[in-house]
C-alpha cells in the first residue's frame, strides 16, 4: 500500500461550525444527567404548524418523485401568494424553491460572484456565510458594526473604502443574525446607492421578515426600485413555520440572468425535497395562515421581553435591545468568552442544570473581535429563559 | 441606473441538463393533448414502499427541526445495518446522511480534489457529474468506451495515458448510468491497482447497487483491501427505495480526513431533509425489508427484457444487452439523434402518442461522440415499455 493520500486543502481548511463545535461537550454534559439549556442555536421550540404537517401526514403520494427542479408548479404559485401578502410582488419566473436557505445562499454567491472575489458582509455575520463563500471561492470582507451602536451600518465613506475591483456583492442579512438588528430604511437606503454606485449585486437574506418587534419593519431588498438587476433574496420557511427540518427555503430575483443560472445548479441537483413543499403549500393556502404566523411572533417578543429583563438583572452584562429575529449579542464581564461557555459545559452545575451559548468570536471575520461577546437565541418558553439567565448570572459569579 | 449587472462567468456557462433542457417540448405536446411516454429521465414508476410511507405520515413529528448535519443517529444505525446486509461492513463514524446522492457527489468531489484538477470518468458518465465538477473548479477527463464493446473498460495503459500530474481522482458509476454495465471483478481489480499506482482517490458511485441481472454481482469499492483510504462512496435510496423526492443520500469513506470534511460541510448546510430519513428507518426497520427490494428488481429484469424484445425487432438499432442500472444506449440509424428526438416531441404523432428519449450526446464530454446514441430508461411498465419500441420504430420509418 503506497502512502496515504490526502485530502484537498480547501477540504482540510473548511472551517468547522464555530456554534457546532461544542456540540460534544454538551453531549457529554447531558449524558452525565445534566440539564442543557440551549441558547446557542436557532432551532426554535415552537410546534410547526398542524396545517403543515397535514400536508405531508395526509398526502396521497404513490410515488414519492423528484419534484421539478425549480420546485413544485402549485407550491411556486402558493409562494407567489406569501410574497404578495407581504408586499413583494413576484411572478413564477422569478423565484425557485432550494433545499433550504442554505443552498439559496450557496446559489446566490455562485452565481454573483467570480471565484477569487470579495462580498462584504456587516460583521458579526451568520457563520454559514463563511462555508458558502469557502465553497465558491469567495473572500468575505467585514463592513465593521459595534454593540455600542447597537450594530448600525456605519457611514457610507467606510463602506466604500472597502470596496476594490474584486468587490462583487454586498450581502445584508435583515433583521440580522446575529445581533437581532433591523436595518432603517435610511441604512438600506445607503445599501442601494453603494451596490448602485459600486456595481455590485444586493444579496439580502430575509429568512427571519416576520421577527421585527419595534415600529420598524423591514423592508425587503426586492422592493427596491432601480436596483431590480442586482437584487437577490434568500429566504427559507425553517423559522417562520418552524419547520427547520423540512428544507425548503426560496431563491428570488427579477435578475432573468441569475435565475437562469440558479435553475441550472439547481438541475444538477436534481429537485428541492417533496414531502416539505407539500407541508408548505397546505399551509399556505390555508386562509388564516397569517395569524398563525403573527401569534408565534408575539410568542417571540414577550420571550424577547423576558430575556431582556432578566439579563438586566445581572451585573456586568452589555446589550442592547434589538428589534428583529430571536438573537441577542451581549458583551460578557470574562475576557474570553468561550473559555466561559466552555467552562459552563464542563464544569458549571447549578441543580444538575446549565446553559450553552454560542461563543461570539465565531460570528466575526477580523481576528479577536467578539471574544468577550455571546449570542443568545431566544427559542425557548419564557420561564426556560428566566432559568438561562439566572444559570448565567450564577455561572459569571463563581467564574470570575 | 447603471448599466445591467452581469452574472458571474462560472454561473453563464453553468451546463444546462441535457436531459431535461427538452421538457418545454414535451410540456407543449402534452398541452397539445399528446400522450408522452417518458424514457428520458430515471424517475421509477414504482411505488414507494408502503412502510416507507408510514414512517413519514404516521411520525408523531411536533416540532420538524433540524436534523443532525451527520444524520439521526437512529437512521445511521438503520444504514450500517442495511450496508452490514449488503456485506459492506461500515460503522457509523464511516459514514453521513447527505442530501440525496447529488450532495454526496458534490462533497466528494469538493474534499477529493483541488481546484483545477482532473476527474477520470468512464464515457459516456452520468450527466450531473458535468454539474459537480462545475461547482467544485474540476475538470473531467473521460476514459473513452464504447457500446460496440458494451462499454467495457479500455486497457490499463490507456487510463494510465490519460492520468498527469493534475489527476485526482477515477469515478466509477456501478452498476453505470447511461450504460447499465456492471463492471467485471477484472476491471475493478484495473481501477484498483491504478488508483493505488497513481495516488489517486477511487470515487464509487452505488446508487443502482441492487439494479443486477445478470451473473456478476456488482463489488462495492468499499470492500476492496489496501485502498481504504482512498474510496469514497457515494449513494442514494432514490432508486432501490423509488422514493427521489425523499433526497437522502449518503457519503460513505473509511477515510477520518474525508469524513472530518465531509462533515463540516454538511455542517454549513446544517441538516439533510428530516422526513425522508423517518421514512428510510422505518422501511429498514421492517425485517423482510431486502425482500421487497428483490421483488422489485424483478420487476424490471423483466422490463429490461421486454425492451431489448421488442428493440431486437426494429430494424437498424444497435445496442447491447446491459446486466444493470435501468438505462440502455442505443445507437439510432439516424446522424443526429438529439434532432430525432426533438421531431419525434414536436411533429410525430401515432394515436396522439409519442416518446421522448435522451439524446446521447449529453452524456458524452468528447465533442462528436453519442451524436447517433439515445439512453432509454426502462422505468415503465412492460405493456408502456412495448409500446415506446413501437413508437420508436414507427417513427425512425416516418422520419427518414
Amino acid at each position: 500500500m503506497s502512502s496515504r493520500i490526502k485530502i484537498s486543502s480547501r477540504g482540510s481548511k473548511f472551517p468547522e461550525s464555530p456554534i457546532r463545535k461544542l456540540n460534544p461537550l454538551a453531549d457529554r454534559a447531558k449524558n452525565q444527567g445534566t440539564e442543557v439549556y440551549h441558547v446557542n442555536i436557532g432551532q426554535p421550540d415552537i410546534s410547526t404548524p398542524e396545517r403543515f404537517m397535514r400536508g405531508i401526514r395526509e398526502s396521497n403520494v404513490e410515488v414519492l418523485s423528484y419534484s421539478p427542479s425549480k420546485g413544485i408548479k402549485n407550491v411556486l404559485e402558493s409562494l407567489v401568494g406569501y410574497y404578495g401578502d407581504q408586499q413583494i410582488e413576484l411572478e413564477i419566473d422569478d423565484l425557485m424553491v432550494t433545499t433550504g436557505g442554505s443552498e439559496a445562499g450557496l446559489f446566490a454567491f455562485y452565481v454573483a460572484l467570480e471565484p477569487g472575489s470579495e462580498i462584504l458582509i456587516p460583521e458579526p455575520f451568520y457563520t454559514n456565510y463563511r462555508g458558502f463563500a469557502r465553497m465558491t471561492g469567495v473572500d468575505i470582507k467585514p463592513i465593521p458594526t459595534r454593540r455600542e451602536n447597537n450594530f448600525a451600518l456605519p457611514d457610507k465613506e467606510i463602506i466604500a473604502d472597502l470596496i476594490s475591483e474584486d468587490t462583487g456583492a454586498l450581502l445584508l442579512t435583515n433583521p440580522s443574525n446575529p445581533t437581532g438588528r433591523v436595518y432603517t430604511g435610511r441604512e438600506i437606503e445607503l445599501v442601494k446607492n453603494i451596490v448602485l454606485e459600486h456595481d455590485l449585486f444586493f444579496i439580502s437574506d430575509e429568512v427571519y421578515r416576520e421577527f421585527s418587534y419595534g415600529d420598524t419593519r423591514p423592508a425587503s431588498a426586492l422592493n427596491l426600485k432601480g436596483i431590480e438587476d442586482r437584487t437577490i433574496m434568500i429566504d427559507s420557511i425553517s423559522k417562520r413555520l418552524s419547520s427547520c427540518g423540512a428544507r425548503i427555503g426560496t431563491l428570488a430575483s427579477r435578475n432573468e440572468e441569475v435565475m437562469n443560472a440558479a435553475l441550472k445548479l439547481g438541475q444538477s441537483r436534481l429537485s428541492p425535497p417533496t414531502m416539505g413543499q407539500l407541508g408548505l403549500t397546505s399551509f399556505l393556502d390555508s386562509p388564516d395562515y397569517s395569524s398563525e404566523i403573527e401569534e408565534m411572533i408575539d410568542r417571540y417578543e414577550e420571550r424577547r421581553d423576558v430575556l431582556l429583563d432578566e439579563l438586566g438583572k445581572i451585573e456586568g452584562l452589555k446589550f442592547g435591545k434589538p428589534d428583529g429575529a430571536f438573537y441577542l449579542m451581549v458583551e460578557l464581564p470574562v475576557e474570553d468568552a468561550e473559555s466561559f461557555v466552555r467552562w459552563m459545559l464542563t464544569d458549571f452545575r447549578d441543580e444538575g442544570e446549565t446553559v450553552m451559548m454560542a461563543p461570539g468570536e465565531g460570528f466575526y471575520n477580523t481576528p479577536g473581535l467578539g471574544k468577550d461577546q455571546v449570542r443568545l437565541s431566544y427559542v425557548l418558553n419564557k420561564q426556560d429563559l428566566a432559568r438561562v439567565a439566572d444559570l448565567l448570572d450564577k455561572g459569571l459569579t463563581r467564574y470570575r
